[in-house]
């Protein structure tokens, strides 16, 4: 990897956006490393969260400006590259969204632009006391992007997220949190630490399918027209689950009151619950 | 009624979970019973609301797990279930989705898995201030179920509803309260007489036709895509209830500065606002 | 115009409800002036935002009711309605839905029925102190309207949005503040001034094309089954915004840090981001 790092420990694994000189400025490197290594997680049983995190003082200061006024004009350039050349913001959140992981977005400075619309995707963004957070688009003379327009909105009340995306205003961490953009602030040499143990919290006691399962299910009928869709998900979900191997264990350790050990591992016992052949009313009631 | 009771007093309607034993756990029979009992608050004009509360010290500890590790295939094994056999709690909260009445959940004590669930297409919950609450699905080897995965991030913020469905820990009323989970909380001894006094400020100068089309319109656009769903709705709603008798009184009455005496019952005149025939722009300006 | 007023200056256009000797009640020649209204800001690229308030007392104390209980079978019988006759403050709020400029609501006095409603497609609500709001529909024998049943749970927390619909209660403005109704309470003395700063500080330094897409693409894809929805929008926008004159400026003005000076203008320069030939996936990488 050459714009980012990823390394894994105890079960968490670190991305690092890592062009500290640059203040992780995002660029299209950037942005294919990010998906191989959403993917690579993914992959690996050993990791059950995510957290992603800058190197040095800054998070993310959004899109690398280095060819100045030319920067997009040149993404257009790219090999291969034409008119509907994707958003690369777009390209990473969207492959967050099938994560099968949690995952913490550890804002340990200043996170702009696309710095900060790249972690709207997370489960959960922790942020350092002094972090500073501005969806500028507004003032370059963009648009939102990273389908920030539709993961804003249903994160913060909707008055604060048109305030800050029509002005394109800097604001402080604290802002961030009041306003619930931001799960919790923490001094900045704590946050990483902190960052883990929510990450801990979150999967210590809880099958690993059935978190890779709820977050798909979360995420993907959060902007479901009818309940009646979660239903047939869930339906299935609860059909499957329930007979298979880490409810009996599940189950039985609880009535046991004693630790669980779950048997299923995500890279070869998730099943879809998605498809296009779900149980459809009127079925069995 | 075997698992439930149901009584009607002062115009509300009380259902109890009545297990106290076992601690109101959910069975298939308690399915089969609420679903009756909505029924019957729907068709019963004398009932302007809902309270459903749990019997003895608990509201429901979850699914009877009396069978053990076999708890969910043997739900397969009921008689005339197949491999799409429903889920359970999602056909109740179904059911509370479509009824005519505002229905208040009044949470008397521990809360777990589809002991919660279930409460989330009840328009308020109340909670004892030691009431305790988990989505503990995932601890479990399950998924989360009962349309939560719909419900629940329509009611608290994002990052909340994924933290408690991922790490399936149990929390307390303080923490359901603050996230916006639980409307009000009181003291366990005054909760069935405070959710008593919100069931009539809700409806005591309301026209009951009214409160059961604007239950309807509500939870059926929470989903919709886009407001002129709703403004088709509305503008039949306005054009039929504007030009009826129930409209006549409240406008009179107000006007006149008395309380309205309102003519419409729910069971014989509630109009259909929600049919494939609603007027389609471009229609009259 | 007979029952608004409108005029412009410093970038910011005022709409006055104003019809002061009867609490600026609403009539459907306010309906077709405030469209008229929203057309001309569209329209003048000197509008730069605009806040919408009240002649008097009162910000709008609801429909006018001097036709007494024949007031909406009244509205049937107006030239060329039929039993399709469009809610009329749908009508308005959907026109605001469209709007290129943001619009805030200055509410100085009592916002009742389709007083408040009409806000709902404000990007904010100020009010006065003093102010009190009732969604009273549900005591007239009527149902909610102006979308509102699509608005309201997108504004505040589905329990309040229910307690204040269900119950037709009036209330007062802290309790609108506390729910995320209003963004900001304010002594009625100061509350235009206190609209025209926040209009300012929404406008001063973002390019107004972007200003008219960001609402855009923010209010559109609020009901937007998936991100992929948004990420097709964004795509087409910051392709053409990207490589056009105000991000040009926008970014050089940043990187020279000086005040930028947008050339685009939203009369003539507004690309259509929703149209029906956006590309769909799988597209370029």
């Amino acid at each position: 990897m050459e714009h980012i790092a990823l390394s894994v420990a105890d079960g968490i694994a670190t991305i690092t956006l890592d062009r500290p000189d640059q203040l992780n400025a995002f660029t299209t490197t950037m942005e294919h490393e990010l998906i191989e290594a959403y993917d690579r997680c993914d992959a690996d049983d050993s990791v059950r969260a995510v957290v992603i995190t800058g190197a040095g003082r800054a998070f993310c200061a959004g899109a690398d400006l280095s060819a100045g006024a030319d920067t997009f004009a040149q993404r257009l350039d790219e090999p291969g590259a034409d008119d509907v050349r994707r958003d690369g913001g777009g390209r990473v959140v969207l492959r967050m969204f099938e994560c099968r992981k949690p995952i913490i977005a550890a804002i340990n400075g200043p996170a702009v632009g696309v710095g900060i619309t790249m972690t709207l995707a997370a489960d959960f963004r922790l942020a350092a006391d002094d972090a500073r957070i501005g969806f500028v688009f507004n003032r370059r003379g963009l648009v939102p992007e990273s389908c920030s327009t539709w993961f804003l909105p249903r994160l913060v009340p909707l008055q604060t997220a048109l305030d800050w995306v029509y002005s394109g205003r800097i604001f402080d961490a604290t802002e961030a949190h009041a306003a619930g953009l931001v799960y919790a602030l923490h001094p900045a040499a704590d946050l990483l630490d902190r960052a883990r143990a929510l990450a801990r919290s979150l999967t210590e006691h809880s099958a690993p399918v059935s978190v890779a399962l709820s977050r798909q299910m979360m995420w993907r009928t959060l902007g479901a027209e009818h309940p009646m869709i979660a239903h047939r998900i869930e339906t299935r979900g609860i059909n499957i689950r329930g007979t298979g191997p880490d409810a009996r264990e599940g189950i039985s350790s609880f009535l046991e009151k004693r630790p669980a050990s779950f048997p299923d591992r995500v890279s070869s016992d998730l099943p879809d619950l998605f498809g296009d052949d779900l149980p459809t009313p009127p079925f069995h009631p």
